[in-house]
């Protein structure tokens, strides 16, 4: 805001479907990553302040709407089952994350200019 | 689904903001275009199923946060009063549709492989 230029900017959403489903967006890539970190989709729950059941779901739909496995959940022991985030999950990820670099860089080259409303000048 | 190509495919979702408070999105472009063709908030609502008072808080907050008029209502009479899309609205209409095209077109250059999440072949 006080950086001298446009206060002018631009955000983009991305999403990935299937056959008209919703896969992969922004709050179910960061799902990915923490089950990938913790092992476990409820600690990965946890840390992104949603319920177990939630994630769960979420997992659930990834899963069905990609047709294969992005997430695998262990059978639980006495320690609570884990998850693993499996090889299509793995390339999930960075699918993703390079859809998003792609968009991003598409943002900066577009280059809003410092008052993009402005009205072209009159010339009549 | 039956085209024999790819059933993945990539959506986006574009918004501007100006100082961190959104200006336009799809739903108030759409707006924004009724607005310009009916020369009437009223009508426009009706066209996109809102209420009145929905679209005209959506008109409030995009000349508030635009900084400058996009939507001039005029005052009512006895035929009601109408609204007009100022220079400034017309340029934000522009400026939208060629956003939009700029990331379809990003869509269509990353261009999703058949199968995007098939796991790398293992070469161990």
């Amino acid at each position: 805001m006080a950086s001298g230029k446009s206060d002018w900017g631009i955000k983009v959403r991305v999403w990935v479907e299937r056959a008209g489903v919703k896969v992969l967006g922004p709050g179910r890539v960061e799902l990915l990553e923490h089950i990938d970190r913790q092992r476990s989709i409820s600690a990965a729950a946890r840390q992104m302040g949603m319920s177990y059941r939630r994630a769960w779901e979420l997992v659930q739909a990834m899963n069905e709407a990609a047709g294969v496995e992005l997430v695998e959940a262990k059978p639980g022991g006495s320690g609570g089952g884990g998850a693993a985030v499996t090889a299509h999950g793995q390339e999930a990820i960075r699918l993703y994350h390079s859809l998003v670099a792609s968009f991003a860089k598409t943002s900066q080259d577009v280059a809003l200019p410092a008052e993009p409303l402005a009205a072209p000048p009159d010339t009549t």
